[in-house]
């Protein structure tokens, strides 16, 4: 079993040999610009460790994991035109950097480019890998739509909220490790059971996200703290507070998110007040280990060679205590 | 052989039958007006009538073949949001009639619709399905990059424009041809010359394009006259115009071209009559002609059952004679 650093080094240098850029230039300098970034190579990790897991040949899923990759940068360029977002993991985004025809036409191409990719597969399982990839694909963008549509939408509950990070961000986990599973040549009902799996990791992954908004560690988080609650996103916390808030607390949520004159620092610190006395931190806590627990329960009923769980047990725990 | 009015019939009850709406309705809506607007659907058409010309059955075809018209009409969502376009075939752009984040993901999605039904396809022909089709698609955006750069260079010549058009235009209608080939199991041979046959046939097309924008009868060409003429568009017509124009004429049509106090309606028709003076219009027919010769003496290369190749003679005519 290859562990997880080397893995996140193996796929880090296949970015590093692979060559983005070409003519036109400003086509493709926007793109290399992009992929260099890196961030953490999550879903590509996952995709060769879950190929491991089964007993794969890494080798044979790079280049689908690149794709997976690929893809999920090409729809965080496209996210950003959409919501308006001049920085990305702390640098300018292609739209703001360049402009918005570069940010749609590159993005364009990247989706292009994560075909090719994830064309670059055994023959005999591309059929399966492409229809995974397209559902997964369409899916994303359905929970963008979704999440587009929440910012104006006035009656978001929380099963709406999870469908939406179900569609958004949990599938393309459950494709990187099913399409690792798939390349291994693992069994369908594994095959689908990882797939389960990467859908209630993905769930947590993105609670947690919403939960270190309002109560991580800036400088372990690496994003600036109450975000979400300064731009009224209806994030778990947002939503589950305006469920639990009562009489004089309601009215006073409601009077933070609506007031357009407020500081934002005193907004954020205020709504986290509130968000605590409500236990808003301890029932996503709650939240995020269920979903954990259920990843967890899942994969201990997959067929493996024992001694091979610790690398993913792990990357969840990586995934999932950013800011322990 | 099937008829060419036959084939346009099929693959427009193909796309009446298809169900394009879905949830979200923000996401599917603009997908099914942009391809309930229709047009010719020339592209599939070439996918049918090239593996009916090849013995290939055109049941087989058809979901690839809906799936570069898909394709088609992704590219021209998106372009629309680039160029800034208010209408299409007479009706709104989906950017104008929704919003520019609609038009980005619902293209987005129409992006991954096309993958869809390209996958419909025999699992043993797929690998090269999908790579001609990612490689069709990858030149096709970056035929658009050069299309956008061309509008602020000044020095484009017209080997740079016909490099573009290859790309932008061509490679889509010969990739349609030669998808047509792979599906019937044509010879290696065969499905590579006419996909050669395809780019000069696509290269006439635009040609033919540029021309009728300056010399149709509006009536029949659906479009107003002189639309890339007011745009400053630089065409074939637009570069070989400036390429022999000499002393008074280059000066006059320079002013013409930086004049933007002049009327829309003078300025064409006064440009129209340097064109006419410089023989634009008879070299541009030449050049038509020049490229329809060549796809004409590589389609009479192929190998195929005699008496087959009349419908897609007619379908050539049609392409290139839209003005007559």
């Amino acid at each position: 079993m290859h562990s997880l650093k080397f893995l996140q080094q193996f796929i880090s240098n296949a970015f590093s040999d692979a060559e983005f850029v070409n003519e036109p230039l400003q086509l493709y300098e926007p793109i290399a610009y992009t992929l260099d970034i890196g961030g953490k190579r999550l879903r590509p990790v996952l995709v060769l460790m879950s190929c491991d897991l089964f007993g794969g040949e890494i080798n044979k899923a790079v280049y689908p994991a690149m794709g997976v990759e690929i893809f999920h940068n090409f729809t965080l360029l496209h996210d950003d035109i959409m919501d308006n977002a001049p920085l990305r993991r702390g640098r300018e985004t292609v739209h703001q950097k360049w402009d918005i025809n570069s940010a749609i036409l590159s993005g364009d191409t990247m989706f292009v480019i994560a075909y090719e990719y994830v064309a670059k597969t055994d023959p005999e399982l591309l059929p399966q890998v492409l229809n995974l990839f397209n559902d997964t694909a369409r899916k994303v963008c359905e929970g963008q739509q979704y999440d587009m549509n929440f910012e104006t939408k006035s009656d978001v509950v929380i099963a709406d909220y999870m469908q939406m990070i179900r569609l958004k961000t949990a599938v393309l986990i459950a494709c990187s490790v099913k399409l690792g599973a798939i390349l291994a040549k693992a069994s369908p009902q594994d095959a689908e059971k990882i797939y389960d799996f990467g859908i209630e990791l993905g769930l947590a992954f993105q609670l947690q996200d919403d939960f270190l908004d309002a109560f991580g560690d800036t400088n372990k988080f690496g994003k600036t703290i109450g975000g979400d609650i300064s731009t009224n996103k209806k994030t778990f916390l947002f939503l589950k507070a305006f469920e639990l808030a009562r009489e004089d607390t309601l009215l006073k949520l409601t009077n933070y998110y609506c007031d357009k004159e407020i500081d934002r620092s005193k907004k954020v610190e205020e709504i986290i007040r509130i968000f605590r006395q409500l236990k808003v931190d301890e029932i996503t806590r709650h939240e995020i280990e269920n979903h954990h627990q259920k990843a967890m329960d899942i994969f201990n009923s997959l067929h493996f060679e024992s001694g091979k769980a610790s690398e993913m047990i792990g990357l969840m725990q990586e995934m999932l205590g950013r800011e322990r």
